[in-house]
């Protein structure tokens, strides 16, 4: 049987690769997308989250979410990154659709209670719909099946500060809010995302085998390549957002920890995921009274890379 | 032509060995010891500086320094890892000399002024002593010829909370003082020290080769080796404070970046040292404004503890 899994999403063209592999993954069943800022302003993630559904053929519930972190004042979208449009300034179709009327956190909220027990929400970028939704009803901590989140960082140092991956840097008080509310969560961060390296000759295969929604994939990642290289120095992206769904199909690439998450809401650590392995005893109680969460140290970058492809291809 | 350094430390069972190995080596000429509170209280600290120069039969000036951090509450000194003592409870001979009447700040602005150019601070305790003496006479960041700090931790993860290394913890406020001052700096942290591992067999060869200190070096050993069997799970210990003075005198040992280096004083991330590779772009400036020094990334551990132990059998 199929994952039925809500996707929270800012695209953003990792994050277009993660919603062609939902999409099209035979054990994923989309249920729906939910949108926020991050790579991207909110109507843009919208816009695309849209386009690559109908690209795909499939007609999937689009709801709107976050437009601007909790507490923060926000960071304008890294259009160097992921180009203006958020697909690496690759030139789009129209889109046909539109966003449904209920926002990002009434969705989850209400189907996640439609089916207690069932849904796993995947969020890959920063966390203001979950905190949200948490909010509207804090008792579907105990109705999801899992959480599986793409951020932060444990050992492997951050990608917008020394120490903050761009998620959790973006919306902290959420972060915080998501990662210790004591729902069966797993953290895919850098330790894992950078272990993996999707190359030009990947790229080639996936757009080859993805039709209309494949040149667009192959045209972001163009725009996208260029900036690993120059920030870098490595030739092929890190498919950051593709790894937490590897993470949920494929277990078995990734090496994880269990122990307890804190962020820092501020100052110079603003951003960073704070892990305290179970029963490692450190000075005072104070990093480990969190709920109990499992996070991935590493990943076997190739082994995921090579599902992506199989996946796309 | 040896080279002249003032260690500034806490000791402590790792510190006992690198005062030993400063003692014995033909080309380090120690020219006084000076003391802070951090693995014991400073009257302790100061008492095993003078003894165990003594048990060396060598009369090395030892001046008295901080008692507590400059802004931060003290913790209670760790006797469970240093003993009672501090000497892992092994019982230590009386000791005959006493500090000199200079306190430790002071002593370092005067012997650095004496000698402009010449001298290098090791320091390898929480670092009040080289803030307070940048306080008194600022113009000793230009006449050292560097400063070795053993502390902090880029990559490696912290040993008193998840991100903080215990010396940078105990007194951030200090280390921040110290470690942005623009002074010639080495920073080595965990990421060096947990690498190296020096085992029963080694000490028992330092035991052999050090006479009496050698016994107290032994005695301490064992105890300190309890706490890293039963903390961390391995058999042996990491030698961390000799590990500044392996890399003053075996360079070629480490692996080091250069780049700007910020303490995080105060939040969840306190006593965390944040490390931004120089030219690596980030969001801001924040982390990249600081003076540029070097840090270790990497160490040959097993060649660092045979240089330990080449030094003191």
């Amino acid at each position: 049987m199929a994952t039925p899994i809500i996707f929270d999403t800012d695209p953003g063209v990792d994050d277009a690769q993660a919603i062609a592999i939902a999409l099209a993954h035979p054990d994923i069943e989309l249920l729906g997308m939910t949108t926020t800022y991050g790579n991207v302003e909110i109507a843009t993630a919208t816009h695309n989250a849209l386009l690559l559904a109908e690209l795909a053929g499939q007609d999937i519930p689009v709801a709107q979410g976050a437009a601007m972190p909790l507490v923060k004042t926000k960071h304008p979208a890294p259009a160097h990154i992921h180009g203006d449009n958020g697909l690496g300034n690759f030139e789009l179709p129209d889109v046909r659709g539109q966003a449904i009327e209920q926002n990002a956190a009434q969705f989850i909220v209400d189907q996640v209670n439609a089916r207690p027990g069932e849904i796993t929400l995947v969020a890959v970028g920063p966390l203001g719909n979950l905190a949200a939704a948490l909010q509207l009803d804090p008792s579907i901590v105990g109705k999801v099946k899992q959480v599986v989140i793409m951020g932060g960082s444990v050992k492997e140092g951050g990608n917008v500060t020394p120490v903050a991956e761009a998620n959790i840097f973006n919306d902290p008080h959420a972060a915080s809010r998501t990662l210790t509310a004591g729902w069966p969560l797993t953290m895919v961060g850098l330790d894992a995302t950078h272990r993996c390296v999707l190359g030009p000759a990947d790229m080639e295969k996936i757009a080859a085998g993805q039709g209309r929604l494949g040149e667009v994939l192959a045209g972001s990642y163009h725009f996208y390549r260029k900036f690993y290289q120059s920030a870098l120095g490595i030739d092929g992206c890190c498919p950051h957002d593709s790894c937490a769904l590897a993470w949920l199909m494929r277990p078995d690439l990734f090496t994880t920890a269990r122990g307890h998450l804190s962020v820092a809401t501020d100052g110079l650590a603003e951003g960073q995921t704070l892990f305290a392995p179970e029963g490692r005893p450190f000075l005072g109680e104070r990093w480990s009274r969190t709920p109990l969460v499992e996070v991935c140290l590493n990943a076997d970058g190739q082994g995921v890379v090579d599902w992506i492809v199989d996946t796309l291809a």
